[in-house]
């Protein structure tokens, strides 16, 4: 019984860095998986042309496999699958749309393909789909959830019972305890991204860093419901959209407010008024600015000492 | 480093049978107790002369500790606490309010007192108001939730940092795995509430205990934050209150629908379409009426095999 994620990825410990739009570039990446772990590009903020010269940067960066995440409604999919068959990317994350399409395709390219889900049911279509794994993500991750809102504590359980391939947790996990924590619960690995947003080598502004770190108790709320939710900190525009809700506001004029590129304003320019400001619940145990290879090593160290080294089987790596 | 909630109780599992309204009366909290476990009698329910009766079987069931759990906003608090400190009980868990009035006059007549919060804050709090231990209870818990939305993977790292006494995790636990997960992040016990409605001494009614066994994913959702927030399941009152809530109620309008004795009629007369089903997001992986002392030693001896044997230290027990 080794550990499934380490052997599917060909990595050290079975610990990936989320590909966060505006926050996940190569320099992260390549850090996370010199370090070790899995780094993952993230695609959704990136012009077909950008992904290009952020994977050949990470190539040259690391000798180590990582990934690219793509959003699967992302409009330039067909141009950004293309790029990452072209430069032999070793591994997908595939979000936000259906496994179908796409993963048999990549696969045939000798790509392995790990779908993002947020319930049961779409982690077994996703099995069903030929996805070589599952990420697991709970209510109170950052970015994009689901909408029946379960959480990584009943989640994860749920996503183990219902699909045979190894399952990755995602959602309020951030140190060596939440991880095995995860792992206990069955995943054999886990995602996290709030934790890599605040490393030296991402991409996200320092001002919406520095805000990431000052976040306490109740900073961020599952919004959006009707659109797309997302989890977000409760900053100007935040308080707009819910007052508009809560006078009844139709999805268009809801649309009309979020406007566009409002989460680049917010993560990579660093408005932390007017733009949309994407972190998880877990913001509120962040505390320091770090390397994300010290990220990597203290998590790893920390899940040890938590009683990682004694379990054995896929706890041992 | 004993486990501190087995020796402040003098029980021998730190596994603790929430003291749900309407499900836990004597013969569950006996149950659980006389299977080496906490069991706790749910006052919130119960008129004074109710729940002396409740106390007065308990203890002719079971010779070891149990609790009562009461709800300081409850209006007959004062006959409540004096039956408690008449009979003997214990311990007392006390939730919705401040535990500043009551936890010394108790802790005075040799009570051990434990309070129920959903954030660090309130935990923090209430170790200063000199409780025992503190239940930090998470987003997914069923019945009454925190406002913050805080999920049990963010909430007990959170809460373990901010006070020195033990923590008793709850919200999203059923079995010996996450058990273990949660003690993991740092709790010293569990508290389990959805688990122990679905057994054969619970007083829900039959109904209510079976519409638990066939919630599914997504079945459950925290509604009423404008009143007192509440995990409920999707019955036609919820709908009711959800369409009430787009329209735009006002809070009279709200509490007009939610209407009195709902949680009654719901979960201990059976009525599943007007009643209000409290239940957690667990709910989804619970399939059968079993007795409570069997659940007890199933969670133990999971939780023993998931690797809480190996941990030593405030694993043991």
């Amino acid at each position: 019984m080794a550990n499934r994620i380490t052997e599917l990825f060909g990595i050290k410990y079975p610990l990936i860095q989320g590909g966060m739009v505006w926050c996940a570039g190569w320099e992260l990446a390549s850090s996370v998986s010199n370090a070790g772990g899995l780094g993952i590009i993230g695609a959704g903020s990136m012009y077909p042309e950008i992904l290009r010269d952020q994977i050949a940067k990470c190539k040259e960066a690391t000798d180590k496999p990582f990934a690219v995440n793509v959003p699967l409604l992302y409009p330039a999919v067909e141009e950004h699958m293309k790029s990452i068959i072209d430069f032999e990317v070793p591994i997908v994350f595939t979000s936000a749309g259906t496994p179908k399409k796409w993963t048999k395709h990549l696969q045939s390219h000798g790509i392995k393909v790990v779908h993002v889900v947020s319930s049961a049911v779409f982690a077994a279509k996703s099995e069903a789909a030929g996805v070589d794994a599952v990420v697991a993500e709970g209510f109170e991750a950052g970015g994009h959830n689901g909408r029946e809102e379960t959480t990584t504590m009943c989640l994860i359980p749920s996503v183990v019972d219902a699909v045979e391939i190894p399952v990755i947790a995602a959602g309020g996990l951030y140190d060596g305890k939440s991880m095995l924590a995860a792992m206990v619960l069955g995943a054999e690995g886990v995602q996290m991204g709030s934790r890599f947003v605040t490393t030296e080598e991402s991409s996200a502004h320092t001002a919406f860093k520095e805000a990431v770190l000052s976040a306490g108790e109740g900073a961020t709320t599952l919004t959006l419901k009707e659109l797309t939710p997302v989890r977000m900190m409760h900053n100007d525009l935040f308080k707009r959209l819910v007052e508009a809700k809560k006078s009844g506001a139709s999805l268009d004029e809801l649309s009309e407010i979020l406007g566009r590129g409002r989460a680049k304003k917010g993560m990579f320019e660093g408005d932390l008024i007017e733009g949309e400001l994407e972190i998880g619940q877990i913001a509120s145990m962040l505390n320091q600015i770090t390397p994300a290879g010290e990220v990597v090593n203290d998590i790893i160290s920390s899940y040890r000492s938590a009683g990682g080294d004694k379990l054995g089987g896929r706890f041992s790596f």
